[in-house]
């Protein structure tokens, strides 16, 4: 195992040490808790919390800022936080207005944001309203999941429920439009290679050496199958079949992202993502919206996944409000 | 090799056709020629170009947009860009007001730019000044290049002559500063892997299990040592000792650039900064700005670079200035 890293036990601390010490004006670490939240706190604001294991970055921490999220509870690498962290930043970032958390759909971190939810209900009266993103078409249960898993399209949830709380909305409008997001996205993703989790110290699977995985879940949880790497031209279809397969994006403007896993180069997104416009202008999908980067990883995994939201004029023009965070960030 | 590409031959065409298909409204790509170009014109503003090899993207292409670069000239992979392709360029970019080159400093970048530069001068008269980036204090001669090579710091020169250049300072003036920021500029790098040319198929070079290299190219060309890996503590010391050993950053502000080279997860390159950060402190270097993330890459490398600009109000303030692009961008 090769990477840039002390102690493996000490990677997350490590890493939020290293988030302080470069942002410093944006945000705030609560480091023996694991907790990012926004420098600045917008009193009567609605508050939205996500979170999940570390190792996704830049999810969930670096959409920590003006317009997305009040905070991050970051747990071990590919480990879901644990209810006493998100209670104290529930607890933390409500100003009275309610808080919302984003919750991606995995086992453990269901059920540790309703604890957390229900705790701080009962010790501080917060009110907290929960989004679940089952964004992923690639299988129904999963290796930590019942039902479809959380990936890529957490970003859409984040990004536009984050801008409608900062123009001053309720909780309930916030879960809405949450909700709404959650419900009109899909992705599906692929893998190259593996990852290695730093405590594990050993790839989390193996692939051959012409071998990719399609389906593939952001945390090497296994995908729909195994077969021989192909060019991007086809590898496009690959993604982009199974999410029109599932829901009909025609007739709307669509917000897509093409993502990496970390370990793919900038250039390869690109590549891919102009395979991919073909394949949906043929399908007659109306691209509103781009993003190709890293923004939901797996370590070092080499592989992308694409995203599509469909969105409206009101859900473009949320996506479109300003946002200050390390990960997305453009202007007022 | 496994990547996400066609025809290995074709990456540069593919993957600057998934940049014309995601950024419309930024960007315009003269395909045939492999220039990118800012989609609306500023009349009357001095145009700055850069470019090179690709496969270090985001840097070039990915930097331009308002205030940073009018074009961007694609060569092929750790390939300089030719003459015509730069002439063209500078001639098409040119509003009266001159062109700027920012050439990193490679044998065949110089060269050509040079010649593109008097072509431009002889065939339209356009006026054409360059400055060459030279802040890797790794080795003196490498590989591809005469003199010190160019790499990460080239951020720092494109982004502050961009907002001078924007504000509508003359030629001289936009020289003068790209010049300051490159010759304040120090940089140093690290691969754990190497990385492989699509039209190679196999890795640029070997790297033992545990082993990595010290002050590596962003080409894969030889640094300064291969030795065992070591924690990241004591390899950030590796990265900052040798910059603070050719310059001294005390006494000003310093915008610190901590870079991957592709293949690392954004999660450790925080953590690097965060070990580069207490060295930085210890020496008594004032860290004004701070930049985490991929910026100038080699292909899917794992590794990362250190940058530092010993900077001063003035360029502070152009450092801040909005920039639009699709590597960069912070509001207006």
């Amino acid at each position: 195992m090769k990477k840039l890293i002390n102690n493996p036990n000490d990677v997350v601390t490590d890493s939020l040490t290293g988030v302080a010490a470069a942002h410093p004006d944006l945000l705030e670490v609560d480091l023996p808790n694991h907790i990012v939240y926004r420098a600045t706190k917008k009193d009567g604001k609605v508050a939205i919390i996500s979170g999940g294991g570390s190792g996704h970055e830049p999810l969930h921490s670096g959409f920590v800022g003006e317009g997305m999220l009040d905070a991050a509870c970051c747990g071990e690498v590919f480990t879901s936080p644990v209810p006493d962290q998100i209670m104290e930043a529930t607890n933390r970032v409500d100003s009275g207005a309610g808080v919302l958390h984003i919750v991606k759909n995995y086992t453990g971190d269901v059920m540790n944001f309703e604890m957390a939810a229900e705790m701080a209900a009962d010790m501080e009266g917060t009110t907290v309203r929960a989004v679940i993103v089952e964004d992923d078409v690639a299988v129904q249960d999963s290796l930590y999941t019942a039902g479809r898993r959380g990936v890529g399209g957490t970003v859409f949830v984040e990004k536009i429920a984050g801008a409608l709380a900062e123009e001053g909305a309720d909780l309930d409008a916030v879960a809405e439009v949450a909700q709404k997001v959650a419900d009109n996205t899909r992705s599906f993703g692929l893998a190259l290679t593996s990852c290695t989790v730093p405590a594990a110290g050993k790839p989390t699977f193996e692939l051959g050496e012409n071998e990719i995985e399609l389906g593939i879940g952001i945390h090497g949880e296994p995908g729909r199958e195994r077969r021989p790497l192909q060019s991007a031209h086809e590898l496009a279809k690959e993604l982009v079949d199974p999410i029109l397969h599932d829901m009909d994006f025609t007739g709307a403007p669509v917000v897509v992202m093409l993502g990496g896993m970390g370990g793919t180069p900038l250039s390869e997104l690109y590549l891919m993502y102009g395979e991919v416009a073909k394949l949906l202008k043929e399908a007659g999908v109306e691209v509103a919206r781009v993003l190709v980067g890293d923004y939901v990883t797996s370590l070092e995994m080499a592989g992308c996944a694409l995203s599509l939201l469909r969105a409206d004029e009101e859900l473009l023009r949320l996506w479109d409000a300003p946002v200050l965070t390390t990960g997305l960030r453009w202007g007022k």
